[in-house]
């Protein structure tokens, strides 16, 4: 087994010298305005120890990152009654998804695309309100960071109120069905402002690191899901991370992860690692290009695969 | 950690007394007939121990788990290659297996769903006759299984033959788009014999252990594949191999299998185990019912998730 | 050909006598209070005479049927640029409205079904505030029909407002195309304004009779539409007036209308008559299950199908 | 109203002289060899005279158009019960087509369509060897021609029987549905060759006249349907006999028509005209757009439009 340092300086080189690094996503237009040069890369270990290369301490939007930690949120809140309200298959290609939502009946098909994440949003604005709830979702961010200078970027924020029409037609869509139970606005306002979170790969690896330890985080000691859960966010994580490249991810890189337009990805070794990576171009199903192909060497070189021994 | 046998025997006893035991699949006139009270299990570990319950050397007709082993050998034969001809994605509900093939123009998702299937056997079929292809996954199989008293039950060849044109309307619609190279009855002919091998819960798990022990056989000692290619089979068992309950599968047992609508599952532990179970009744999504519930008890009680440490 | 007013009084009267009436609309509370036991027919033929029978005075949603109207005054307003936005193609049944809508990016099939129609009045709303858009609506009927005592029933209107999700999904959707222009909550407010308007099957029947006058009012004298135009909007009512049940319409009654789910249906015989029928009672397509057969013997009766001599 | 004769010659000259003539269709190999700088006209008046411009007696392969005379056939053998295994509506877009046919469990939308076709020709086949059934439906059209002289063309439809596989993805795939009740290849191989059926203007235009005659054919006399039955086909060929351009064909030239690839149309002005146009070249939704533009302007400048007096 190589040392995990050199092999992290030996991606952030590459990374640094790659010409093809995809695309900056420009539908949300604060978004677009990232500079796409940059890479980063962080792992925390089972035995609390981090290590970094590149921007690691760069904070970047997590957007769709933020679906793993509001899942996790919603599943502390109601448990498995969520399971009634959102499925945990995985959606096939983009063009499906709301076909899929008008064939399911409202119900969408897993925690992890947008449809199923403004459902959880949803679970965790009952008894709160907006503002309440945004809260409530950045202090666990915090928390599980252990860093409390974590916060949201309000100019992204306002960029997608502005621009997610297609989110508020999702969530008018389930509202039709009784899927969305507060004014879509509402739901939509909590949903663009946890997507607006600004972490570092630093930040983000050690937030997720207690998917990796069994549901017990490895630097602050808190339990903060059960092992049996745990399990089962990295498996909804391996089946639908990667929007419409999940199988493809799955295949090349062998580990549970979680990407974002922004270019973050949240991924996770079993019993091993959580690593956070991020670069902002994306490829053509919108995950961080350079993000999986680093994830790709990474598990490779540390035989982190889960599907071999 | 129990005792594996125990195990065994006391999720044969449970399955024995179970009242709800899911439909046999009716589509296939054969297959229909197959008394639905039966249940066997095996499980060959990576130090080629072998323990079995149940009805664990009855044969039953593999059907779709047959597309592991087909996928193994084009691969063997075509390499990489055939990633131009089937794609490595989750394909959503039932409903949209068609839809997507016309939506991705005849490259099918997965080479686990039947059209991707149907695509193999036609890579298999180039330069053979079809009695020939078929005697060629024949003899995989017996090689796999280390018996050479596997066979094809040709009642169930017939009835399929007999009935199977959602398949010959894949295959046709492919061959539209130039994906099926093979005259339709030719590739679909192929097809419906490699789907009617019957073989036991032991046969079964011995032919699969390859892709428990980093492509090498734990019996024969034979490297079928390499370790980079097992791991990708068990990566596409585990986001396609059970349909549109794939999602679930891993939520609930978190390991890679495959199953097929006779009512068998092959599933994987990677460095651990190769598990064959088996009993023909079908849940809604068209597993087998008390499969997947052995194989959720099962792998909680030997901790084999892959998705935990 | 037998005495107009005897037809309509026989059908009345069947009418009256019918014991399956179809099934009130539920989805929008208010209208799920109306009677099912009503039903009113008047017809204007060509020389402005007017023929009633049942409760033909009786106010009621005209819902849908509103879609033709707005449809004439955004192509008074923007002429044929209008086809850059809208379709004129049947839509295939209800599952596919927002599956075709994805498919062909924002752009509705044709301005008869909901996304078409807010479309339409997303045009009409152009350079107005949304109190003056639905003024200038009202007056419009009021002006065709020839009757200032046309309103706009303000509980329907706000019943359409707090359960018309799927339109706000609808408009949303276009909206991420960019094609609705204002902000969905104005666009579909004009739009559950313009559905709520009350009118009996008089008012209805004399405010369409312009469509089968070549453009011109027979009472009135002005001229709504060229003859070319007021031919346009009669075949798009018959290729798309009745949702999935247009052929099926076309088929038996063979004339253009437009039904909505209030139970009103807004038919036109080109040269001869306008006529509008109501019963509240709808098919399972959504179309009033006495109107349409009314309809359908009327037409026969006065042999009045534009498909034969 | 302008001499008829001098129309159709102005219609001619111009389309002889037009530079944009569409594609011909590519994807049948014999029908690529056609030259697209072909243009005929037929028009049989209600009184039996004939008016012929161009290349009108040519014969083209009729393709698609041969489906409005094997429906004729086939509800002629079954009358209405037809409509058990097949619908009456328009079906959307393209991409639709199998996804409808998925969705509405093997019943095709409509008898114009390739799937309802198909159906229709496995209709005439019952009692029939292929043979016998193809010399039925050929003699049918010499007699409705009144001329022998009219044969298959051999090598279109043998070069559709090597290329027609989405055809008979669509007739396997509703022979799983139990609505295909011969063998694939039968049902099939007769539709290609009525398919093949190579016919002039002038055979077409006199073919379909009994559709404007009320049933009855203007110059043999025979009554071939009844008054409602030809109505009743009238209003299929408007609404669903463009593919998906029926509705802007409506629009547009507002008489009932049906296309094939081939390049022709058959066009009914009920009570007044068979029209029977040529142009080898297609626009884009398939239909030929020369053809199209000729009906266009024929209607206007008969004023035949059936939406306007």
């Amino acid at each position: 087994m190589p040392e995990l340092q050199t092999v992290l300086d030996e991606i952030a080189a590459e990374a640094r010298a790659a010409t093809e690094r995809g695309k900056v996503a420009a539908y949300i237009p604060e978004l677009a305005k990232v500079d796409p040069g940059q890479f980063g890369i962080a792992v925390l270990t089972h035995d609390g120890a981090l290590f970094t290369a590149g921007d690691a301490d760069l904070p970047f939007s997590i957007q769709s990152v933020s679906k793993v930690f509001t899942l996790t949120l919603a599943l502390g809140q109601v448990g498995d009654t969520l399971w009634n309200r959102v499925g945990r298959e995985p959606s096939g290609n983009p063009f499906n998804s709301i076909v899929q939502l008008e064939y399911e009946h409202g119900i969408p098909r897993n925690p992890l695309i947008n449809a199923g994440a403004l459902v959880v949003t949803d679970v965790i604005l009952a008894g709160y309100k907006p503002r309440e709830a945004i809260g409530l979702i950045l202090r666990f961010m915090r928390s599980l960071a252990d860093d409390e200078s974590i916060v949201i970027d309000m100019d992204v924020a306002r960029s997608e109120q502005e621009t997610g029409f297609r989110n508020r037609a999702l969530a008018n869509y389930m509202k039709a069905y009784d899927n969305i139970r507060h004014p879509v606005e509402m739901t939509t306002g909590v949903y663009f402002h946890q997507c607006a979170i600004a972490m570092s790969c630093r930040q983000l690896a050690v937030a997720g690191s207690f998917l990796a330890g069994q549901g017990r985080h490895p630097l602050t000691g808190q339990k903060v899901v059960s092992a049996e859960r745990a399990r089962r966010i990295n498996a909804l994580m391996l089946t639908c991370g990667h929007y419409d490249g999940s199988g493809d991810f799955a295949f090349r890189v062998g580990i549970p992860g979680k990407s974002g337009v922004g270019g973050g990805i949240l991924a996770i070794v079993p019993g091993k690692a959580s690593i956070a990576v991020w670069s902002p171009g994306l490829n053509k199903v919108g995950n961080s290009l350079l993000g999986s192909r680093a994830l790709e060497r990474l598990a490779r070189a540390m035989d982190w695969s889960i599907f071999g021994p």
